[in-house]
């Protein structure tokens, strides 16, 4: 189901970002950087995560002089268990809040929420925020790092950071032009080291439902952006176009996840992964180089594995699930 | 946050319970009762939980003569971690998925996300659906029943069973008229078994700001239904209405959490709880009464607590959530 706006802007972005990401090729992008450890003064990983998105959302009011009740809606998700890193951050603001979960596809789902609520005319400003961190992660879905598991080169590494994006009816020269919402895909894959070949159908199912919505060719967007299928899952998109769409992602196409780090020096394997992943490429970086006129029309999509530890210990496979934003510049 | 809507009605409700609701005083509403165990034939409980919401929603489409392409949004949410149960039932259905999570607030957060896009035009017919499973909640939140850990009389007992709930821009004889979106509220209470008092006040909260958002007095309504507040968490929302307020709950007053078992013989202390218990009350019970004319006007206040247990071993308060949505009866 594709949504088209008329009247919904990016009013502003802010980005918060840990140490790994300061040291990857998009630092200067981003509004604050931590650079010292993951804890950030805090006595807890989790912690230290609601002190991210509780901060992202906190400066970017104050830095549009905007106050809580000018806010009509706070809309947030995380990869914690219960979303708590969005639930122990909204609690210090005043704000009616609506809590979403779509893995690392949440920062889509949250925007396409958000913007319906504007295009309808039942909110003039809504805040959009996501947050993820390494070590939560880690401890949450996978081997303590204390273990010192080995991984496979497939396997992705979740950024650290938070990122809040205030959605607004009141025209600024970012508009969200659509969002197409995904369908739970699942092709059978069980391995939870390998994230990129579970939700590259997934985009693939979206990006295509996108272009027969809207009636376009996938000439018409300047840039595509997956969100983190990695170095593996990005080839595996490309082959899953081609073969079953005959659609040729070609020189437009990148993933968040390959961009955020440099993959030759850092320790993070396939890439990037987490909803702030591609949150904080495409708001921080990709949202500041629009403003300045390079990209004109970008399509974001989010992709997000529906991974439950419970369910793959019961030998179940891993759905997944992508949500695709048109963003358009208006200079 | 109040949304009035015009053109959002419920066309119909699927509801299936299991065995202790079953026992329970308002069997004879529910749709589909499981009467043997608690894992209708499935090899785990999340499984079983999976079996219940896929089951709800699949009897509804087909109770109605409808196929999934008729339905432009599947929204949905419950207790496990990762909304697994809903992930899990969404790969099954070629509908854009949205995942919710507001803990056992869930369900009013759905309606109001589906009645939102519904009024703006975004959509036609919404499948809203939620879940919950009594050895699921057990297992992930608390101590494992194999603990045998006795708890104190003020815990509640988490509801087993799934509902479903088709909104649609036609008119029917029950209408949404209105949904107050909830804040976040964190009164500092710890105590993970008296969940009534950590969740009363979201309650308030939200019943305050919806009479005022609508101008209303209490007596505008036939019957005010909170989720799952338990008879301990009745009576301090009573307490804190009339002593913050000065507004009396009066006979009008109930609390779902009561209402699905017999108190007096059933082992489910202070009474139901999870995302199911207030939607099995409601679009079980409450729904068909007012199809037959005995309520016209009710506000349903689910009531959600934002339990994570890693924040809880980390010694932080518990947050809540409530959401308030007004049913009317057009006979």
């Amino acid at each position: 189901m594709t949504i088209k706006y008329k009247n919904v802007y990016i009013d502003d972005t802010y980005t918060i970002c840990g140490n790994y990401e300061n040291d990857g090729p998009l630092s200067k992008y981003f509004d604050k950087k931590y650079k010292k450890d993951l804890y950030f003064d805090e006595k807890s990983w989790e912690k230290a995560e609601v002190h991210l998105i509780k901060e992202a959302n906190k400066n970017i009011l104050n830095k549009n002089k905007l106050k809580e009740e000018d806010i009509d809606f706070l809309i947030s998700g995380d990869l914690q268990n219960q979303i708590a890193a969005s639930d122990y951050m909204a609690r210090d603001f005043n704000i009616s809040f609506i809590g979403a979960y779509e893995a690392c596809s949440t920062v889509g789902e949250i925007i396409g929420i958000g913007s319906t609520f504007i295009e309808g005319g039942f909110a003039k400003k809504v805040l959009v925020s996501t947050s993820s961190h390494n070590m939560v992660s880690e401890k949450q879905f996978r081997n303590p790092t204390e273990y010192g598991t080995p991984k496979p080169k497939t396997a992705t590494f979740t950024s650290t950071g938070a990122v809040s994006v205030l959605l607004s009816n009141i025209k600024s020269k970012i508009k969200v032009e659509s969002v197409t919402f995904g369908k739970v895909i699942d092709m059978g894959i069980t391995d939870v080291n390998h994230m990129g070949a579970i939700m590259a159908p997934g985009a693939g199912e979206v990006i295509y439902n996108h272009l027969k919505d809207t009636k376009r060719d996938i000439s018409y967007y300047d840039l595509i952006l997956t969100g983190d299928l990695g170095i593996y899952g990005k080839n595996i998109l490309r082959d899953y176009m081609m073969t079953k769409y005959n659609i040729d992602l070609g020189d437009n196409y990148n993933d968040c996840g390959t961009m955020l780090y440099d993959l030759d020096n850092q320790p993070v394997l396939a890439g990037g992964s987490g909803p702030v992943c591609s949150s904080l490429v495409v708001f921080g970086y990709i949202y500041k180089e629009m403003l300045k006129g390079k990209y004109k029309k970008v399509l974001i999509v989010p992709t997000g594995a529906l991974f439950s530890p419970t369910f793959t210990f019961q030998k179940e496979s891993i759905p997944s699930i992508a949500n695709a934003i048109s963003l358009e510049a208006i200079l």
